[in-house]
């Protein structure tokens, strides 16, 4: 059981920047995440594109906000739960929550901060006969671990940008890299197409286009797909088969936890502290709504700040926190270290 | 008469954020502010001191965030009436509002954002008598510009930070700079405190202490000041004496402009869009008052961020406003600059 002060579901920008606000408040953070790493559209959907309206950036790619605000909280050492996905929340008899996951791991806090974004997000799966049979047998729709596939035979599906970027990653990783799609033309950045262009000619890329895979086999896993081109069946042998045809996200299990939902997102009381209809529990970010909510990285920000001191107060009754200002006061880790302005100094001259 | 959509009280972070996401909005936004340059507390009192709290900066100069909110809105080509005060507000027939400054110059526009922290900054003046005959003839308690004193004798007059850091900028333009402090101790950041203390051997500064100007004489304006030093009266010319003692906020003529005030704040509607209790009239930022509030910068933006939304209703009744995303829709500057994302490229590879 993992025991923690607040349980954050979600680990984008405002579950990373939860960590920082609440650590500020003495409060511990874990996160959960059904993807494999933090950062959660930003770093899985368009990590390399540029945001323009985080205050004080002119401009941020996705990937650099999540990395600064993995930075900005590592004092506070934060805990991960990544690719495991929130399923079920229980309330125990002293008021903590005991949340567990997909894959059976448990996690206990007094305070639980739903930050999920849009929804956990979930593979776009084709539709093949008995995909599902071969999942985690040879099939996966998300890569959490290149290396994993050292030494393999891949063949990847896909048109967009993880198809391309992947499968230009996996060359130098993986014995036999087949990219195949069912269009001539692929979507994605000038240079991910280009890239995939000359690895093609050099060989080290195997690329079937127009082409779709129509069939899988093996006995227990994947030992070979079948795709289709011209009208041709042609068999290929692989260990893996990586389907890469995006995300899209389900508010999915946390929908069933008893939480008023309004338009797949989740009514909190923007009025004080984003709580919403089950005390202790708080949602903050793109997956809650209330009157004249915008969806913004920003607003997040603002909302798991408030939450916080909320949380302090279920956290520590009848303690009262006075707001210490960070240029004022600096920053203490909960590993022993220490942030703070030059002091003035007091001396005379002579 | 300077006209404008929304006419912000307050240049710090929260008022120059306003600018940016008011633009998005295609909303023109004219600043005031009483201090001679935009940035407020960050960057009059604290520009060099670190800020740990704004989200995705673990750590950003007060200073660096000020110039990073003037080039993030500066496409947006916000107007500025800096070095005045906001004096008085009146409703027009039309619905506007007309801000008259101490100095006279009037603005008007159909939304008004209060954005002006903990309030205009006043100068703390020392208690030497008829000081206020001087004001503006030689006595300054703020400099606005370095070069007004080029070729000028000046006295200063403090022991902190802006004491230190103008005697050491004027040794270069006035042609005589005297700082008289009543100690012999300064308290300041280290590097200026040895700086003056260098200068004053290079006999470039004329530091006298500890001593205290107890005099002023001149006709009509400042010809000379009387310190006393060890009990010694010593009269000494100057063209200009500046104590320079620090600032404290104050609420200001804003306290008597009819809105409701709790604690020194502005009361604001925070289940909607930070309205105070005139409508067209918002104040947001460290300014503002309501349950839960926070006095961070973060939450200075959010607050702008929703306000901006209902600026667009009143300026734009009727017209339904979509939020876009800048990372999908990129941003159209009023000064005909675009920034966008790369566009992913749809190409053939062959």
């Amino acid at each position: 059981m993992i025991k923690t002060d607040i349980l954050i579901i979600g680990a984008g920008p405002t579950g990373l920047f939860t960590v920082f606000e609440a650590g500020l408040l003495k409060l511990k953070c874990h996160l959960i995440d059904a993807l494999p790493q933090a950062g959660g559209q930003c770093s899985e959907i368009y990590p390399k594109k540029p945001i323009y309206d985080i205050p004080g950036f002119p401009e941020i790619l996705a990937g650099d906000l999540t990395r600064n605000l993995l930075e900005q909280g590592k004092q506070f050492e934060p805990g991960f739960t990544l690719g495991e996905r929130a399923e079920t929340i229980e309330k125990q008899d002293d008021g903590s929550f005991i949340v567990t996951t997909n894959k059976g791991t448990q996690h206990q806090a007094p305070v639980v901060a739903i930050a999920g974004g849009l929804g956990s997000f979930e593979p776009r799966k084709p539709a093949i006969e008995g995909i599902a049979d071969y999942e985690d047998k040879g099939v996966e729709y998300i890569i959490k671990d290149p290396e994993f596939y050292r030494g393999k035979r891949v063949v990847i599906s896909g048109g967009g940008d993880s198809a391309l970027d992947w499968s230009i990653f996996l060359t130098d990783i993986a014995s036999e890299v087949t990219l195949i799609h069912r269009r001539n033309e692929f979507r994605g950045a000038l240079d991910s197409v280009e890239k995939v262009a000359e690895l093609t000619k050099l060989g080290k890329i195997n690329l079937v286009t127009p082409a779709e895979v129509k069939e899988l086999h093996g006995d227990g896993k994947i030992e070979a797909v079948s795709y289709v081109r011209d009208g041709e069946t042609i068999k290929k042998e692989t260990d893996h088969f990586i389907p890469l045809f995006g995300l899209s996200p389900k508010l999915g299990p946390i929908g069933n936890w008893g939480l008023e939902i309004v338009k797949n997102a989740i009514k909190v009381d923007n009025s004080l502290n984003y709580q919403t209809n089950i005390p202790g529990v708080f949602a903050i970010g793109d997956v809650n709504t209330y009157p004249e909510k915008l969806k913004l990285i920003l607003c997040g920000f603002h909302e798991a700040t408030l939450m916080c001191q909320a949380a302090y107060r279920i956290i520590n009754p009848g303690k009262k926190y006075v707001l210490k200002y960070t240029t004022v006061s600096g920053i203490d880790g909960f590993d022993g270290s220490r942030k703070e302005a030059p002091k003035a100094v007091v001396q005379a001259i002579n």
